[in-house]
């Protein structure tokens, strides 16, 4: 089999990007990604993207950001998935790579939240549910989560502030990503005082959206530059798996299928148990859906995700960290280019370059990417074994 | 090498379906071509669509259809390189079965240019050209499009109606295809009397925005059922190249660069030299592109392009038939459904399947599907040699 490794990567900071425009703000993650790659040529470009035709009136990203990285030539295309797109786009690169078609990819995540030429983020977030059955009823993804939230709680007994450990971790690890939108830790009281955004979901129970890019250069190993100044990380899973659109279509909306399919393949793919995963960078938009993640996954069984939060279990130094550099949560939501960060982090982790925030010993990361509650998961595995 | 083949193929009539949604549409397209197929089961749905986000108000269209069409579970992303988009997830289908991660993939172009919930048509299509530069100024495609025709002419001494040949053809052959939107051929005067829209580009020098949706089953050869009831087709050629997004940041306008170098990388691929291809289903969005893409393919030498339609040698019994199911200009052009419309085509041309309109002893094929003026050009070489 192919050995797909990640042999560049790059990332700007997250946060409110008024000044610097979509292209350049991709710009910037791919031309670090190129230099610490050594220098590799890339012949094809995946963009992962969620909202740029709504938000930035702006289509045909592959193009548009090659000519404007100097790559003017190259194969270049979008790949769509709703918060999945950097998964995606990504799981894309994975497979032109494995292929033997293309050598060097790169692949780019790029969101910019805060363009607004076209509708509101609003209206435009909307085009990733249901147009004609979901959006059109006025229900919001926010929304949706908070009445997932509800009944889960209610099914299980979950204590008010129950999910708080989320979002205290998620802020803990934060503080130590000097790329992270919110780099200050939070209190218990802090959770417990919040703003109820949709009942009984507060604003530390959902990510924030925010601007945003990262890449990775993907290559097979054998065309690794010799000398190469990076510990070697390597893709050793891939997988997609979808589930149905709507969450009200569902026989169990409570139960992350997708997410659960697409890791379960990966972990089949790369040979692994799931006790061999040091670190789980989860898709945390809401706090419920990190800890139907960590069900879906394995790591919990149905109904007791949220306790590996109370309890600290994903906490750097607990029993599957996640979020190790502030997930969605504190170091924000760049919408597509989201999956391509949590790539950039866990890479980050496995070379051992995490500095505060490093998990002593890392060797297997999972990282899944969602698009709406888990309609889309695309989970990746990476090693930093030989 | 991995040998890919289309195991089935399906595709809507082109027109202005009013009475049937997105879905439905690449429905009716994903149903044909499983049922072609024998019954394939795909475990990946890539899907070519350009502007449902703006037109439908609705992205994360892989989950969308993979659900209607009753495949929940399966992988499934949307790619987007603006007219290219269907030649760009034909892309995406082959690289996923060549890599050898999938064994069957549905690659499904939809378009809907009907639905117009969100803003307008020609909106929409502007957000495929630089948004920041071109969009922003008025210019639309159209209009450029008559420019550079307008440069065409004068620089080569074209005489008036000197492309008309292109509608001839295209028309001639839409008349023996009962999937096309015009299935009536025109005559010289029709096209010599025809409607400016943009001088000189008259209302037979451009493709009519249509809805349609068209969708090939992948799988590698090894895996197609025994007894299979369709001819083998296979693609043994498939290459992505780009361009600057903006005409004007080329040297040369009239040189459709990333169609040469995309099309030269598929021929290498196969292994072919020119003079053995049979049939080109070139993207004759306008007839200067048709032309300017028979230029770069190499079939003309510069300036020569037009003259190819005038003496018709791109006829089906000329030297290098094209469009020869209609081509966009008389079949239509259903926006991201395009390029999956040109494979469809092709394949039953090779499969001997093509009625009126079939190249007698047509082995192999060059289809190239483009985003905005060459910008993106994706092109495939298919062949029923054995």
């Amino acid at each position: 089999m192919t050995e797909v490794v990640i042999a560049g990567l790059g990332q700007t900071e997250v946060g409110e990007h008024w000044s610097i425009g979509l292209r350049e703000l991709a710009f910037m993650a791919i031309q670090s990604a190129i230099k610490d790659s050594g220098g590799l040529k890339p012949q094809a470009l995946y963009v992962g993207n969620m909202l740029a035709p709504n938000l930035s009136n702006q289509a045909h990203l592959g193009v548009l950001l090659a000519d404007y990285a100097g790559l003017t030539g190259i194969e270049a295309a979008t790949v769509e998935a709703a918060g999945a797109s950097g998964g995606a786009a990504l799981r894309q690169g994975y497979l032109a790579v494995a292929s033997g078609m293309v050598d060097v990819a790169l692949v780019a995540g790029v969101e910019k939240f805060t363009d607004q030429v076209g509708p509101g983020v609003e209206e435009a977030v909307l085009t990733t549910s249901d147009s004609d059955f979901e959006a059109i009823q006025g229900i919001t993804p926010t929304a949706q989560a908070a009445l997932l939230m509800k009944r889960y709680m209610h099914e299980y007994q979950v204590p008010q502030n129950g999910f708080a450990g989320f979002a205290l971790t998620a802020h803990a690890n934060g503080a130590g990503n000097k790329f992270a939108m919110f780099q200050k830790a939070i209190k218990p009281e802090t959770y417990a005082k919040a703003e109820m955004i949709s009942d009984p979901l507060n604003m530390f129970d959902m990510a924030p959206n925010a601007d945003g890019a990262a890449a990775l250069v993907l290559t097979r190993r054998e065309l690794l530059p010799p000398n190469g100044q990076n510990p070697l990380v390597r893709i050793i899973g891939s997988a997609t798996s979808s589930d149905t659109l709507a969450l009200h279509d569902r026989k169990d909306p409570l139960y992350f299928e997708a997410a659960q399919i697409s890791a379960g393949k990966a972990m089949k793919q790369a040979g692994l148990m799931l006790d061999q995963i040091n670190l789980f960078e989860y898709h945390d938009m809401y706090s419920i859906y990190a800890a139907l993640s960590l069900e879906a996954v394995g790591f919990a069984i149905k109904g007791h995700g949220w306790k590996l939060a109370a309890d600290e279990s994903i906490a750097r130094n607990g029993k599957i960290p996640c979020a190790t550099m502030g997930g969605l949560k504190a170091r924000g939501f760049p919408g597509g280019a989201t999956g391509v960060y949590q790539a950039v982090e866990a890479a980050i982790q496995l070379r051992g370059q995490a500095g505060a925030n490093q998990i002593v010993h890392a060797k297997i990361a999972l990282i899944q990417s969602l698009g709406g509650p888990a309609s889309t998961a695309v989970s990746h595995i990476l090693t930093n074994e030989i």
